[in-house]
């Protein structure tokens, strides 16, 4: 721990300001699955070793893609690696969930995604069929984001030294628009508008490991043409959010601890279906902590909110979009669920390592 | 394989056209360690999977860089992944690896590295000093480099599952100055460079997985200081490229494929420590085939070769930088090597698996 103490000062570059980040200790001495959940874990992680390491303001903020200007453009750049296991499910694959994932996170900054990188760690041995089949639905991705896939990586390991093949890509947008989008960014009176039922993707994983009987189905998706259609109507939008590991819990108490806001939610205005519902209790999985792929969270201004929520019924993906809950300053950094009897819950990041490799 | 012969076309983006590339069957059923290596298997897959289903023009160059312009800004954007074993080894780790090849690939592409991303893939267990010590490498090759670490993405998977910690990461840099590099640039009459002596990378991985004795040193360093030497007082360069796995043989392999040239390469220029030498021999390795993380091979006019060897000297990564050989376009797309008995021996790419997971 005596290295994560010391200071490390970074040369600071065009318009990043170094930032001294207070290091925080942490518990554990071996490295967890719950650290890699992208619940409470994987936050304690981050702040604690990799924001206070590469101490800067862009990494600071905690969004999921970094926005900068270079040359006066002004860019997003975002990454994830997918280490889903399985690697095909009912709706997906970790193809499309590799090209949607990074997608969703520039779409998400206010960035019209571009171009994408792809890193490919392949454990030998793995079927060529089924790699070919992964990069055919990358493309397929790709071509339905509109989006290039413009250089890659591909790394082979020795048999049992990797499970199968993780992706990782990274992607590059440009922000075209008079927007300010953050997770630092929500205010009291703003609404909090979700896009559609949650939890779908977390289900069709369980049940293509065996642990569900059903049919359940992915959301994956790109939400770019979902956002577009908001900035159609308005740019005065304060977040947008993709609500992925962890679910719709994790990312509001991410927002909620970021911007130093209450977030109410009512539980009856939040879609589950009835399968997704009982898939969920049989796992003893909370839905608001079930992964999605295809979902939308914006908070806006209250004044703007109905207007949104019309827009993004225009689009497919956006037919169920509704106003879930509002933004307050009351106890700050909470998540509340009002729920239907009346009364009020505290909402959790996820924790623990149930929904490991969901994604 | 019926899915790769089938077309992909897909949607062509700003300044991209679509390439209907030709499908190359792969003769494997099976993902190899071969495929992995960064010698002739990796670019049979590249040609033959990646580039045929993710066709555009940009992607088919296969240079280490994408390069298009976004609202005026000429960006490059690059990514590697990185599953070298050991992690730590004489003279780094996987860490500064990480960041070092990605400000290379962006350096040679004529761009000055600006921002990277970090994509961790930790296997459960693994001990968190030990991702510390990682983690602070990368923060100080960074900081060496002038780059900052923006955004990143960490996922655990299960005990057995990953061996250990494989890092991705990715890099946007602009190229501002009035450069065109690429693998396909060199022309008859230019002149070859190599910045220094080869193979230590790959023997110090060796040494340090105990195949061998003695105090073998990786070279890895970071180039855009040597290069931002050379655009000093030139910048009619044809092509840079760092001989990483494959060595300089692959490199120069690739750089006479895509430019449809001959590359002759004497060996009495080519300068390889008597230390490196003797452990290749050991190895059954051929240093022009070993890995280097800190080399620099420049393609330029023959006229101008005497002012570039002179800026490269006055940098201390190139204080050994000569002319090892020429360009001519005698038998085409291949590379040469002039022995100092006075014979000539066709140099391959690496084939095989002996070099996997080198970095």
């Amino acid at each position: 721990m005596d290295q994560l103490a010391s200071k490390t000062v970074l040369q600071p570059f065009e318009n990043i300001e170094v930032i001294q980040e207070k290091s925080i200790q942490l518990s554990e001495t071996l490295v967890t699955l719950a650290q890699g959940s992208g619940g409470a874990a994987t936050h304690a992680l981050i702040e604690g070793l990799f924001a206070h390491a590469f101490a800067n303001s862009l990494l600071s903020k905690l969004d999921d893609a970094a926005v900068f200007p270079v040359d006066g453009a002004r860019l997003a750049f975002t990454t994830d690696s997918y280490i889903v296991d399985p690697l095909f499910f009912n709706g997906g694959d970790i193809g499309d969930l590799a090209v949607n994932g990074t997608v969703n996170d520039l779409a998400t900054s206010g960035a019209e995604p571009l171009y994408l990188t792809a890193g490919f760690i392949i454990e030998e041995g793995f079927p060529l069929t089924d790699l070919e089949r992964i990069v055919q639905s990358m493309a397929r991705a790709a071509a339905q984001a509109g989006v290039s896939i413009v250089t890659g990586d591909t790394r082979v390991v020795n048999k049992n030294r990797a499970d199968k093949l993780f992706i990782n890509t990274a992607g590059i947008g440009v922000i075209r628009r008079q927007v300010n989008l953050s997770a630092a960014n929500a205010q009291p009176g703003d609404k909090v508008i979700l896009s559609g039922p949650i939890g779908e993707h977390g289900v069709a994983i369980m049940a293509a490991r065996g642990e569900l009987d059903g049919n359940f189905k992915s959301d994956t998706a790109p939400l770019n043409g979902l956002i577009k259609s908001i900035f159609h109507v308005t740019t005065q939008v304060h977040c947008l959010k993709d609500p992925t590991r962890g679910g719709i819990a994790t990312a509001l108490n991410q927002i909620a601890k970021s911007s130093g806001v209450t977030i109410t939610i009512q539980e009856d205005a939040i879609l589950v279906s009835a399968e997704t519902r009982r898939a969920c209790a049989l796992l003893g999985i909370d839905p608001l902590q079930a992964a999605n792929e295809g979902k939308l969270i914006a908070i806006v201004p209250g004044e703007i909110a109905d207007t949104v929520v019309a827009a993004m019924r225009q689009h497919p993906i956006g037919k169920n979009a509704r106003v879930i809950g509002e933004i307050s300053a009351e106890s700050k950094d909470v998540v509340l669920l009002q729920t239907q009897t009346g009364g009020h819950r505290v909402i959790d990041m996820l924790t623990g390592d149930r929904l490991s490799r969901i994604c």
